[in-house]
């Protein structure tokens, strides 16, 4: 909550020994008191990943001087590596059509404080949720999104883009917005827009997955957080989760209760993130948690 | 474990009003003693399910009688219904390669009182748990599986149905029986071939779920316990679990953990099973826990 | 959702053969639709529980003549029964001090149409939360409950009791309210007060329970929602529910983690009472999910 | 499983910056490939601990070399630390009565190569689970340990610690052993005897659990792996898990489902402590998953 300033430096690099060792060396040659440190290496790839939480106050120097310094021992390590501050809060941009469960969870966690993030804006393809959204002093924006007209489409795309860019987001959820993304937009931000999918992948893809969940009579159901790419709900995979459903419930049930499983799913994959604990690597994530 | 013995009267019919009316008043009418009723309306099959367990020292007659006197109104509503007796064991006869953490569960849990079931024998392709099958006294027949002699394997699974026969077996648990069973087999015992999955299914359908889960980087794991059909993987389903796992785990941590959860799985499928708890109603199940 | 209309049918008695058959007997008589149905024995109290949903439009007559007609049955078995219509919402009165997770999670239910009832009114000791309730149109009346002073205290609890009949509720929530009420108050309204509880109870009964929790070393936090009986968190117990937590959290993260749980039980706690799914039997409760 | 050779170091110390830069500098300086790292700082005792796993073959000496020259080290920081070889296996001996639940489940998981333990052999205070156990090549020692007699139990206690020794354990495992260990007991071997407890606790202490947990209508019931320290079930908790029951649930299906959840727990709890992976800190435990 009240947590003092932080650094967080995050880096992945090919695999071998002796990174821990100077990484670390490095901060403790500057007196930096490291309150969190995670370590993965992905044998598969020869690839290995870290994640370390530095007390700002620690350290002699501000976050630029600090990259500047790490610059010489990132290149021997052959590095891809990102320091983050924690007084600089993330930029959201949250997409939503008319379902307001995921909105209104992301919303109060973020009045409460339990979301570090600000909220740029919200953009939806449908009025209704404005009222909701101005209460909370935050720009609405409607975009319209024509049913069948493509081009159409293509400039609400266009304009969305536009409004990631001037609101300055760092990220954009995909709050149940019920439209899928133009190839384009999705590898122009790899890795920056996040969905949640109603099911558990790679369990029914596509539209409507909780009546094909009832339809093939499973006892659970899920949902899935993961990274937006061109394929659709094939993106690496944040966070999922299930919970217990039986004969007796209808599609409207499960919808229902989906609606839970939806909006944790999202909040913790959204918070993983948003505290850069999450790093792909190919199709797949680590999340330090 | 030292229930009073109890007869339990399962039946599917077309749904209409008056149907438990009339199954209860006629079992007050010989003053039988309920003590565990479920119901169940499917309704876009408009269909009616229904379980009662009753007391079978309440009743003046046997089960015989029961069923002789119940059929006039078993036709007024159309009903397919079963009428089972507590005090006769269902018959398993149980299928394992080479993997046996199911097998061991299985074994447990009959051994401890739990599962309350013969277990007619153990077939394997393999030998390597004789002496363990053996120790608890029950028959183990090696029936061997040659990994490309499809002719010998036709003839194997002619074997197993004839020792199936000759066993009179209740019930084919497919224990994790690494062999896929020809379709004439599948149709032959409908409804009596239990199968466990290891993954949650419809995800990972087919050979090594665990490899195919990595490599999707699922956050969850699952097992999956079904009715063997035709379609591979595809009978409806009786009981699902799912754990997590992380970035950290590796396919053999996935197959470890796994073993947990799929023999979980199969002993409370089992249970639902044995108990007649599961009714099967199209491709999915009704269980009545 | 848009369910159609139906009477709930609940029932406890003392346990004897023929009670289904006489009930379902009564209402096939008047060619009643039974869409949901549930028992239960209580063994030890020989104690009957059932609870029927009827659709209303199956019956030829309404809620009032149906249970003119049931007093006789109902004399004959000796049973306390309800009859509930589904188009009458219960009315909330909700109690909430600053925390308000809880609150929020309730009122998104509410405006959503997921939980069907009517909010009467929100009480609170704070004034913090009156924009957040008014923007829903609910009327927020703030008692104050100054720290020391017992006899204002004593004061607040009789206006609170005033506005409960003033508002016609049929349900208090104590959705986080961190005042114990009087005895007197619980003896008024045994049954009709909820409250939510935030750990595994009997576990870290009475004050700051998440600290109790961290400081025992728990693995696993946890919430209860329970009636509120005179004896502090020893209510009959309605839902509860439980999370993973390890020793990198602190206590503020146990009470971060925990809000969710809490709003998860308490809403289905509710659910369930709302729709007269709760019976109590003693300190226990039956409910018929 | 055919995992490669590792030396796994554990650490506690006062906590300070540069420890991990110094450790891993250590380990690097020697070629040492660290395959997995983890580190937690308990803020309230400043106390920080840290636990890595080194390949053996990455090192240029052994396991007695490393120790010798890691101790200026330790002795810098004031470091309480332990090494230990992963081809040294951890000798355990089991204590139980005549529930044997957990006992089956360990030495399926033993002699499945899934939990990489010597048992040194099983101790009984009956005679009932000697062939099963026998069926395995373990040692069964019988412990006459009379109801009354609190003499003869002391000299049972006596022979037990005396058979400890013999067979060289390294831990004790209480696998639903029904006696209660004398406090010289519990303080000879501190942080080696663990106990599963079959409740959640800390409710429930003591004698039958689970009609405790029925009594109290408690929606779900639980299991607790520990330490075992004098005073009753209060020892650091290593592992818990919950499960959900209803009201349908009579004691002996409490007790039956319960079953599950003590022998997961207890299996879990000891990897844990077996892989080195439990850290006691006062009266919790810091375990490195």
């Amino acid at each position: 909550m009240s947590n003092p300033r932080r650094y967080t430096l995050t880096i992945s690099c090919p695999d071998r020994a002796g990174i821990i060792a100077a990484v670390s060396g490095f901060i403790a040659e500057h007196n930096g008191f490291i309150v969190e440190a995670s370590y993965h290496t992905e044998v598969d790839a020869n690839l290995f990943f870290m994640r370390q939480e530095i007390l700002a106050d620690s350290l002699p120097f501000d976050a630029e001087e600090f990259s500047r310094r790490f610059v010489p021992l990132a290149k021997v390590f052959k590095m891809t590596w990102q320091l983050s501050d924690s007084s600089e809060k993330k930029r959201l941009v949250i997409l939503v059509s008319k379902q307001d469960h995921c909105l209104n969870d992301l919303l109060y966690r973020w009045r409460s404080g339990e979301l570090l993030v600000e909220i740029s804006c919200v953009i939806s393809n449908h009025e209704d949720l404005r009222s909701f959204v101005e209460w909370h002093r935050i720009p609405f924006i409607h975009v319209d999104m024509p049913g069948n007209d493509e081009t159409a489409k293509a400039v609400a795309f266009e304009k969305i883009a536009t409004l990631f860019e001037q609101y300055q987001g760092d990220c954009m959820v995909l709050a149940r917005f019920m439209q899928i993304l133009p190839p384009w937009l999705c590898q122009r931000y790899t890795g920056r827009i996040i969905n949640i999918h109603h099911s558990f992948l790679p369990s029914f893809v596509g539209a409507k997955p909780y009546h094909q969940a009832y339809q093939r009579g499973v006892k659970l159901i899920g949902a899935t957080c993961h990274f937006v790419s061109e394929d659709l709900d094939a993106g690496p995979i944040i966070e999922q989760d299930t919970m217990r459903i039986d004969h007796g419930d209808t599609v409207e049930d499960l919808v229902r209760y989906g609606r839970d499983i939806e909006k944790t799913v999202l909040s913790r994959a959204l918070r993983y993130h948003v505290e850069d604990r999450v790093l792909v690597c190919g199709s797949k994530t680590i999340v330090f948690r």
